[in-house]
């Protein structure tokens, strides 16, 4: 006889976790949500007060294998976090808002208490970033990920006004670059580091130059710029923004190129801001070219402002009144 | 010296399967798609004619393990149409049609062949369903899945007009049951399937009751009921249909009592229909108790209608002419 938890799939663990994390995903709700947990789809209404031409930005992502330094540290409160700053993110540098976000979770074995930890991360990321987390799917499959391992992957549905997205279109020679600083590694270039780092060190390993051990410092939660970017957009100051770039796979001039016309070339002064210490110890354990390390890492810029130069001042000032430390850090030049 | 790629992630791959994807993603296109592919977010203009009170209906899905099937069989064009369909009939039960279908895919190693078979299977579904495909990720985590394993989840954007949701909430005593037929196991079960049977048979091994091989049987295509259902929901007749259910994993049962009262309960006539030889060989080969065949299988039955016992007749010669093979499976009843 061959039940179904004999194949390996325990839908009493699924069971189970729905009801632990009902209420903290209910938390994030909105008057905007209609519908409960547990239908087939999940119900928002698409009315956006105040937005003549509402255009819905979307965006889907994962952390990549930042996931194995949770589980080899197990500690997983963090990278739903990762995961949901990073569609926000996603979605920002178009001008947008969040509106809902929604999550896949798949294990070999469903874990309710990883999961749980997980999904709570879901949870705080969506809440601070005003997002309602309104639907996911949560697989079980045997055979498919190593004992421990899980994957997730997230989409987030946001809304900018037509006239109000920044697609980089009127990005111009002589803009002026403004970079914000990343929390860390953010959710890139892991296989590299894990690669390089975990050869020679320990993850409870310390080190005086990061202030903490490594498996801390390459766990660092992938930050949201939605609280200082979003109110910028909705100011005059808008006018001024050209494109924004959110610096992940393929780096800082990989995720730059994206917004800015072919015409047009990066000036970038790789001097402008101190490489955080992390990179540094990436690149000297594992004698990594500069040209990996600046198509891997973001090197410590998370995003990217491409500004009209005479108004440089007062996106700085914006910016460092949001509690940023914004640096110039190139210019936009002639091909 | 460690490059990028000797971690095992091979950027260029990726640029490859862009380019060969591009045109045929691009053909799943609409005048509501504002954006290109290689932005950080994806653009669907939210404006819907004809609808006073649009209400976005979203799901996130992934297909399970048939993917180890396809896997096995080398055969990668229909998983993506599978995870489509699944999506697709997740919110056609809420009573919203498609707007557009986001994939995340991910693998130890990326294969653009491989990967690109699975892309254009989502493209077929895409365009069958009127969806366009304006969004994904993949990621290579080097690792994390085995050789030649990969994942596949998907998010779909969907819309109803508020008061033409389908949630089940006028289903009343005597309602009746209408079935229609699946197309094999859809996306549930795999993991019971290939325990039982690939523990004992070949997937090149032929039956003549299923009239082809095993694995062609298993690969079947998760069927969309969008046709047949969505015009209906749009007809005179959407009065007559109180609920609508998606048999996915947790079979018959579990899944049409999630759009059930919970004063009510289900009388199955589980002789109504012939149940497919597939899940017969199941059954027998692995001696699975009926309770888990019921809870795990969709028996032969892919999407329940739930009808005012008056107007069956009306509904079942409605589906008829829309070349479906509708049958009455049960009624609704007082617990």
């Amino acid at each position: 006889m061959t039940t179904y938890r004999d194949s390996g799939v325990d839908i009493d663990a699924a069971d189970e976790l729905v009801r632990r994390i009902k209420k903290p995903v209910r938390s994030t709700f909105n008057a905007n949500v209609l519908a409960d947990i547990g239908l087939f789809g999940a119900f928002y209404k698409a009315q956006f007060k105040g937005i003549r031409t509402p255009v819905l930005v979307s965006s889907v992502d994962g952390v990549g294998t930042k996931l194995k330094i949770a589980v080899m540290m197990n500690r997983h409160d963090t990278v739903g976090q990762d995961l949901v700053n990073h569609c926000v993110n996603d979605i920002l540098v178009c001008g947008a808002r969040p509106l809902y976000f929604m999550d896949y979770y798949a294990a070999g074995k469903l874990l309710p208490d990883v999961a749980e930890q997980v999904i709570l991360g879901f949870v705080k990321a969506c809440r601070e970033n005003e997002c309602a987390l309104i639907g996911g799917e949560t697989a079980e499959m045997p055979g498919m990920y190593s004992a421990g391992d899980y994957d997730i992957a997230g989409t987030i549905v946001g809304i900018v006004a037509r006239k109000r997205i920044v697609d980089g279109k009127k990005v111009r020679k002589g803009d002026l670059l403004i970079g914000l600083p990343s929390t860390g590694l953010h959710t890139n270039g892991y296989s590299l580091a894990r690669r390089v780092l975990l050869e020679k060190y320990a993850l409870d390993q310390e080190f005086p130059e990061l202030g903490m051990n490594l498996g801390d410092a390459l766990l660092a939660v992938h930050r949201s710029y939605f609280r200082s970017i979003y109110p910028i957009l909705q100011s005059p100051l808008f006018a001024c923004v050209k494109a924004l770039s959110h610096i992940t796979g393929g780096g800082i001039e990989g995720n730059t190129m994206r917004v800015v016309p072919k015409s047009l070339v990066l000036k970038i002064n790789w001097n402008a801001w101190e490489r955080p210490a992390l990179f540094s110890l990436i690149q000297k354990t594992g004698s990594v070219p500069e040209g990996d390390m600046r198509r891997t890492f973001n090197l410590g810029v998370g995003l990217i402002l491409i500004v009209d130069c005479r108004n440089v001042d007062a996106v700085m000032h914006a910016l460092r009144r949001k509690g940023e430390h914004p640096f110039v850090m190139g210019e936009v030049a002639a091909r």
